[in-house]
């Protein structure tokens, strides 16, 4: 294969990303010298731009281009949802079902990693409890996620503050046939009167 | 969500890549928002850098950065491999196995996408044939590659130049017990003495 270095280059910057293997990079790389000079420039100029303009809000930690977020400024901010990445706001934000604030912890407890509470901002999270209600720890239901929400209230409670978590059963639209037995034993205990 | 207009934006370039979808770009986008300042610096110089300095050999049509590429300037001009993109060179590149040059069509006869031969690079293949022993073409094994080597067979041969497919058959590894029937049709008309 024609040695060329500037393609080399592209291809290994592609494979930055993730899940982008070899082939995956080498297409994107072909498909970037099959588009005008002017739309190469415009993607140069918003990898640039987003990393210039975007930083992380000062209160919840999610990304902002401004100093404090758009929903830290603007909504309720006795209820705050903890969630482990900015990644899922974007998916509970899309439900439209939650009023309040958020706050990023950007990780969850995980030893074996070495990330322990420390590595965290579960410090910044006790720093902004001043009339706060509720807490909802929405951490993935894994062993990591509930050890997480498992700590934050231990520490949260004491101070007179409701820590909740996501309910856990069959997705809307699941099949009860092909639900797995753990998440099925879940839905048994945690049943509702109707 | 929230709407930052620099991350709309970058996510919006990432979904023009091939067989990128929202989520995929979404993930992308927030991968460059992890990288250091340096890196994303890099990453829009390689795209810069690989349009700017990349263009098309004149002779084969492929990707160099040169005038003429080093597959070009280098190998034995009387075999020429027809193939329809340059990926398609990479790929027999790997086989090392051709020792001639190639000849980009930049696509294949397909009326339905309004693409005729005088859409692709046939012109130039015919230009290039002086002292031309063999005319390898290389295209898919699909109705727009074989009416593609059918036609330029037609208008090569003429000249007493030999015109050759690339042989089809089971895969190497390949299981015949899952091989599909019009190849092991063809892999049974195609068979060889041994």
């Amino acid at each position: 294969m024609e040695y060329i270095d500037s393609l080399q280059k592209l291809i290994a910057e592609f494979t930055k990303l993730p899940s982008v293997g070899r082939k995956t990079a080498q297409r994107f790389a072909y498909s970037v010298l099959n588009m005008s000079d002017e739309d190469v420039r415009r993607f140069a100029d918003a990898l640039i731009d987003a990393k210039k303009n975007i930083g992380f809000c000062s209160l919840c930690g999610n990304y902002t281009d401004k100093e404090i977020c758009s929903i830290c400024s603007e909504r309720d901010r006795s209820v705050i949802c903890v969630v482990a990445f900015p990644r899922d706001i974007n998916a509970i934000e899309k439900s439209k079902q939650f009023k309040g604030v958020y706050h990023v912890l950007k990780g969850t407890i995980s030893p074996l990693d070495g990330i322990g509470p420390d590595n965290l901002r579960i410090k910044e999270l006790l720093s902004r409890l001043d009339g706060v209600k509720e807490i909802i720890v929405a951490t993935n239901p894994d062993v990591s996620g509930e050890a997480t929400a498992l700590y934050i209230s231990k520490l949260v409670k004491p101070l007179g503050i409701k820590v909740t978590r996501l309910a856990h059963g069959i997705p809307i639209g699941g099949d009860i046939e092909y639900t797995d037995e753990v998440t099925l034993a879940r839905a048994l205990d945690d049943r509702k009167e109707i």
